[in-house]
């Protein structure tokens, strides 16, 4: 992998080398370096015409993680990826995933990956998932995630996705169905800039007794950039969602958010929070009076909001 | 007009006797009763194959209203009606309209209303609709009512909408446009029991400078019923808006809450608020503890709730 390579992979998954336990890096559309470990298994996919892997995860594996980021530094590369993972009860693991794009040529290069969790009974999963875009290319650079989540009796997901920023067109897609006294909690974080545009589809689908959801959704859209957010909770049992959705807008950007609570069942409390505003002028004005121009107070109050 | 029917006009518009100021009474698909005033003209639409009444509001009009109910009683009766309302400048009036259906039959007994409001300059309206359905007879009472509203520089409306009990189906659409340093405020309320079913579509388009646009939606859902709520607020100028939908669901029923904030322009600053739950235990338990019945408490907190 060469220097811009490397510099991908830290943005996406905070690598510097090649990461502990159990991963698997795709590089431009084919394996580039793979790890199994005692209870992390990954091998690839055989379906005909199926790019991707399987990751099984044994029964009881805890403090392990597993790293599979892709990189695409190869204008005009377009390709679409099935990711399964199989996550056996009692386990308590770290996923890390995510995306970078590097491209220098006049080609649009394009991510789509499938990720299906399949999360035991009383498993905690925490998933992490970063995308980035850069280079000094004309190219496009997409990225299409869908995400899908079954969670047994027991079993939590913390889903942590964040784009960073480079990304000329997203569509995300997460579905999560909570089991029995499961939890699925998703924390996702956009920042849109230029001319980009930015799609959020979310359902989480509490399913069993004493599911729980949480969607926390803070997003930033700058210039003529353009965010529309669809969270869908549905509570079909006695269950509890909240979600919330706050934006920062600037520039001549435009954001829609378009919640929707369903409740099925009389013991269903569900929750929903949205606001759109821009940077209060007084937080701008405060920081500016200890010494920071506007631009940096502004920077400084955004890398706040998304953390 | 019988005893049943002067009951309907107490449900819907807290009539005992023929109103005060401007009124047109609309019984069973004709006129019953009108009054105009020196500053309030009715006069009945024109256009072939268009029923309904125009409404002129002279400029400068104060502390004046104008009563406009509809009852049904006869089964079987399906109505279309367009009413116009053209109110002049620096106006401050009270509008009252509903429709009441007391169906004794079999059949299906409809009234589908569009009502479209001009609110001139600075004109500040009270709109009051209120919707009943009562009778033994099977056939279904319907009612879907359509308010489209056009508010000028500085103009306010103040919309206050209940669905009292007794309506089978019911789409309700509304749709605000607020110009500069104008104000839509909406009161939406609704109950739904056994299997009825209800749909509110709700819109305000915040255009002009400084437009602000508040809804307070509270429902109750109770039996089999269904409701579904879509409130939107587009703001396309400096301006606010906030939405704030609760719902409370009982029994069987099914509630989905599906707002929508889009923002167009960096100064429009957009809320919106839902929440769907049943009635919290202890609040029932403190009533029955002052010596109310279970089903006493419950409709104590309910009226409450739907004031």
């Amino acid at each position: 992998m060469d220097q811009a390579e490397w510099k991908l992979l830290k943005e996406i998954a905070e690598l510097e080398k090649t990461p502990q336990g159990a991963y698997n890096i795709r590089r431009n559309g084919a394996l580039d370096s793979r790890n199994s470990t005692a209870n992390i298994e990954i091998t690839t996919k055989t379906e005909p015409g199926k790019s991707g892997i399987d990751i099984r995860i044994k029964p009881g594996t805890r403090h392990e993680s597993v790293h599979i980021p892709v990189i695409i530094s190869q204008t005009g590369l377009s390709e679409m990826v099935y990711n399964d993972f199989f996550i056996g009860e009692d386990c308590d693991v770290d996923i890390v995933a995510g995306c970078g794009i590097h491209n220098t040529g006049c080609e649009t290069s394009q991510h789509d990956g499938v990720h299906t969790f399949y999360v035991g009974k009383n498993s905690k999963v925490r998933y992490v998932e970063r995308h980035y875009g850069e280079g000094p290319g004309t190219g496009k650079r997409i990225m299409n995630p869908q995400t899908v989540v079954y969670l047994e009796e027991g079993a939590t997901i913390n889903l942590e996705s964040t784009q960073i920023r480079g990304v000329d067109s997203t569509k995300r897609e997460t579905k999560i169905v909570v089991g029995k006294d499961a939890e699925a909690i998703i924390t996702e974080k956009l920042l849109t800039h230029g001319e980009q545009t930015a799609e959020s589809d979310m359902e989480i689908i509490l399913d069993g007794e004493g599911a729980n959801g949480r969607v926390v959704s803070r997003s930033v859209a700058q210039d003529q950039s353009q965010q529309v957010f669809y969270p869908k909770v549905t509570g079909n049992a006695r269950c509890f969602g909240h979600v919330q959705c706050d934006s920062i807008i600037m520039g001549d950007a435009r954001i829609s958010s378009i919640p929707a609570i369903v409740a099925n069942h009389v013991d269903a409390q569900l929750i929903h929070e949205a606001a759109i505003g821009r940077i209060a002028g007084d937080q701008i004005l405060k920081l500016m009076t200890l010494g920071l121009t506007e631009q940096e107070a502004e920077e400084k109050i955004l890398d706040g909001f998304l953390q």
